[in-house]
């Protein structure tokens, strides 16, 4: 998975119909931007977990997405150096 | 997701049978040229949102496709500076 | 989906049993060497549509391949500059 | 698969329900860092494999996860210059 | 698929249950190691065709493994220059 930082939304009146709810945000992960639907309530600068692919989209009922946020992250433990 | 540009579209006679009556556009995103099935209706010019892998062709009636256009997007709301 | 030019083919004796009968062809798209198995009848310098992934096997009858020619391309119609 | 080195881990309270329980490691692979599902018990400087996509949901209970740990790396044999 | 050619080998003896009894070897492929399981019986030196993502999973009887040996290459045929 990975670590991303929201910085937007988009939206969409044309669409697919079971897309109908879904919110989607901008992630910034790596210098890529990423559009990742969203169940968990993420806003605008929240340092957020993305699972992609097939994974994502049973998560959100099996909508046609291929990315969703399925974590606000709290904090980042970093390996001690030796 | 992906979020790109409709730049074209590829046409072909011969294919996989169940890829029959499917459009297929040439999208660009981040640079790069993905061809998608398109159910949404978008057309040159548009931006538009990309769906990839299994999903895509689950959302295609299990057509062998691996991208598909899901949204045709409206607007992007950008992250304030604080 | 990518689209890409086929350059070559290769041929194995030992392999996975249901792989029998496949044809493997080597397919250059944006600067990379894709195998991809073929079962629309592509041949040297044909521009291919390819698909990828789980959805790929699927279109071989469950075989263990992850890209596969779907469609030989005929055309392609570039958006006119405004 | 790819090999890597757990260098942190990540802690969330706001997440997907299904993500209870679930140990999140950071693990740095060419010069990527990947999040990844621990069920195999690694901690920080072990050399681990990584499993992605939907393989991964599956190995732990069907959770939205795309990266897990499944091995913990003892060894590799490096090949002999000939 | 990709071609690659076997460059050595992983063990772990703390893993995932369901990877018991599997191989592990490693494959390079365009300057990148990637860990693929081996039920063809490939060797160091081999060139190898690799499935990857859930199609290798299911090929190696489900196991959590996303890159899998699925042949063994015995030769490739360039395109003759026109």
């Amino acid at each position: 998975m990975k670590v991303g930082t929201v910085v937007g939304a988009i939206w969409a009146t044309r669409k697919a119909p079971c897309l109908q709810g879904q919110t989607f945000l901008v992630v910034e992960s790596c210098g890529q931007e990423i559009v990742a639907a969203d169940q968990v309530g993420a806003g605008t600068g929240d340092r957020v977990l993305l699972a992609t692919g097939t994974v994502a989209s049973r998560y959100c009922m099996d909508a046609p997405v291929d990315a969703a946020v399925v974590a606000i992250v709290d904090g980042q433990r970093e390996k001690k150096p030796g």
